[in-house]
């Protein structure tokens, strides 16, 4: 089908985002909103506010704690961090020291895994709805690289986030 | 600078963007609006409807075209055509039959390029303001492969779109 493989020669990244929400500031609930997730469809938009875009599932807990929080923690994978891809592409299982088995930590009211290669933080600027997914639209804030290594693509790794829904299942 | 290593590491790909307007259907001037030029902030955005982003500058005559047109088409560039990146990055120049001196023809009511490996056109289904960038949001049309080869990314080749502004000049 021409659609997918058209759709397949755009390269994207792969990242885990992270949102989190203190129970402490919501009226109705005192657990902590925690939202981990697999996302492929990401890129700067402008310069000058520096901001990236992320587009994400509505109907996702990540989308939900991300609306709830409005920031968002961005961590972009390489080759090494592969075996995470399958970990964060389910419902996240969240303990007070991990998140999917993957240990994280709590910086600057967000939640931060060290097997990256590089992090960004943001401040949610605006979201807009594009028919089943949100673009999040966060304003670059901290920024760190862990390891300069280069970023696993797309093209290494067919993603299904590519094409017509579940086109690679 | 951290900001700038960590944006880096954001995997984009190299793309022509095209945009026309026909003259005859303007009331205030008989020459085509015709507009190409080189974009890496690109992303599949959704599912349904099959929706993609391009970020394109403001004050660009791409971006003032394609809010003329309400459509576009993206043609995903390799290795094989690094030298368009140059040629497609300052202001075009456009003949009856060439932009930058690169053929063109004219189909579907698009400008398009045989010299690439995938092209997809778009209508557009909304525009948002991000900044100095237009989201422009396009409804994925007809698609074509014209070779199946991979695409280039910001891995290989940096580009001046990942970071501050103008950060690799």
């Amino acid at each position: 089908m021409n659609m997918n493989k058209a759709l397949q020669k755009l390269s994207n990244g792969y990242y885990i985002l992270t949102a989190v929400k203190p129970g402490e500031e919501l009226k109705t609930r005192d657990k902590d909103y925690i939202a981990a997730g697999i996302v492929n469809w990401v890129s700067q938009i402008s310069f000058e506010p520096l901001q990236i875009v992320v587009s994400v599932r509505v109907d996702s807990h990540l989308n939900e704690t991300i609306d709830y929080s409005t920031s968002f923690t961005l961590h972009v994978l390489s080759e090494k961090q592969k075996d995470l891809i399958d970990k964060f592409s389910a419902d996240s299982e969240v303990t007070n020291e991990h998140i999917n088995g993957v240990p994280y930590s709590f910086k600057n009211g967000q939640i931060m895994f060290d097997d990256a290669i590089a992090r960004i933080e943001c401040t949610l600027n605006q979201s807009v709805r594009a028919g089943d997914h949100t673009l999040q639209i966060g304003e670059v804030g901290k920024c760190e690289v862990l390891e300069d290594t280069d970023p696993l693509t797309t093209r290494e790794r067919p993603s299904r986030y590519q094409g017509v829904s579940d086109s690679l299942n």
